[in-house]
């Protein structure tokens, strides 16, 4: 599927009747990331995992991956090696060639952009913009453990099962594809922001509203596995990379191995509410905002 | 021919029969660009030229662009507007549109990593990989003219004629079009790195060597436009952005408005070799080497 690698440009062979599919991210170091908290491989990783994570949510196949990677002198080779490293073992499982990119040096510390190239059947791409008022809104697998464990990092506290949420995020490739399959999806996008934020893209897109459930809402588990996080991490936390998605149908509990929660309705006056124990909310992306009974 | 702008990645339509072509290049502060040199729009311009030209030297169509763009919170806005700016101007006049990318902030400086993704029919593009013992070697337009300005930048004198092969270097995005709609190029590539370093890649890719003319290699003109830069700065000086390639076919002296000269020839026996006056020397990529009686 890619030729010409080392040349000019690489040279992709995309399936007859697909798009192009493409996304870019930076990855900036004590933005992104700080080397004191981040191991090398775990940077990599994660750097991949948002550019496929896009990939997902757009319901497409990656087709291939490209590295811009600057360093300053001081960035010892080591850590370039393992950061590919785990960049490499993330590309392997979902069998997305690295095909190309360019290295620099940096004016000072590293900066990553990950470019992620897919294709998707031509017009059958899962957009923002097809959510319909009496949508059901789902969620794949738990919000909240990656911004949890960034707060711990932030606090010098030890990391419990929160740990693998943050460092080993899974881009939900096999998902978005068996959603665009099933066409059952009416609009898509993946939590890289946090839930509010994410859902108020949706929002903007579709030109609908909201109605959360704030019980639905499923926390990841923190500290040994027996407690959650809190919902405000699970609301405004970023970094989880699960699949955000509306549909008109009745959605299973579980889709490639990953569940599925149901976490509220798509509403047609415009705006985002929280709802739970009797109150009604107005959610704001980012933050709550303007508490009143409900 | 781009859809889901704004989405979780662009959506691109490819020409059926096409390959995907795709380019990433970073241009960093500091090191490939100083802002007490080179105004916003200049460093806007000539990112995206890095880009264009990768396809250019493919025999590419430019489909679309994307752009990371990171900066410090102490990067005026101004800076940023005039940046994009200067990059649109050069999008608008290759009609290809700025279809995505992303923002982040810096930890220090400015960053740019420029994607090109581009057409080409399949098996159509030219590679580094075709040249031929016995095809004559091409290079279009002048040559030194763009490190001769940086020259006099880094010295603290004033510009010349020197300054739009700079400012303002154009991607031969034409040249590449007729050059593969013609099937005259064995291999091509484009003066990025200087004369010495691209022809070495071409000479690695083709197990090929090659034998230069000295009096041959058309050196930029400088100053008032009377003169013209050494061949030093015309062999090694990079940034030039024109296109180097090989035909064993005559090539007309002008291509789409653009210079075409002969400079040498393709050779069996690997090692690049510069002839003039005479004398014969070695070609190192970037430097000279074995200065020898020819």
């Amino acid at each position: 599927m890619v030729t010409g690698i080392g040349d000019d440009a690489a040279a992709l062979r995309i399936p007859s009747g697909h798009e192009v599919l493409v996304t870019t991210d930076f990855t900036i170091e004590n933005v992104h990331f700080r080397r004191g908290w981040h191991a090398p491989e775990v940077v990599g990783w994660r750097c991949l995992t948002r550019g496929l994570s896009d990939i997902a949510a757009m319901g497409g196949e990656p087709v291939a991956a490209f590295l811009s990677l600057a360093a300053d002198r001081d960035v010892p080779q080591k850590w370039v090696d393992r950061f590919l490293r785990g960049l490499l073992a993330l590309a392997a499982k979902h069998e997305v060639p690295l095909a190309g990119g360019d290295t620099a040096q940096s004016d000072g510390g590293i900066q990553a952009d990950i470019v992620v190239v897919g294709s998707v059947p031509k017009g059958k791409a899962i957009l923002r913009s097809g959510a319909k008022a009496g949508d059901s809104i789902y969620v794949t697998g738990t919000l909240g453990g990656s911004a949890f464990a960034l707060d711990r990092l932030r606090k010098g506290e030890r990391l419990g099962v929160e740990r693998e949420r943050h460092f080993r995020p899974e881009p939900r490739i096999a998902v978005g594809r068996w959603l665009r399959k099933h066409g059952i999806a009416s609009a898509m996008i993946d939590i890289s922001d946090g839930l509010s934020t994410d859902l108020d893209h949706i929002c903007e897109e579709s030109h609908v509203g909201v109605e959360l459930q704030a019980e639905a809402v499923p926390c990841s588990a923190s500290g040994r596995g027996k407690t959650r996080v809190t919902l405000e991490f699970a609301l405004h936390g970023g970094e989880d990379y699960e699949l955000l998605f509306t549909s008109p149908r009745r959605v299973p509990a579980q889709i490639e191995g990953v569940s599925v929660t149901r976490i509220g309705r798509v509403a047609a006056s415009l705006g985002m509410r929280l709802s739970g124990a009797g109150s009604s909310r107005s959610l704001k992306a980012g933050g709550w905002e303007h508490f009143r009974r409900g």
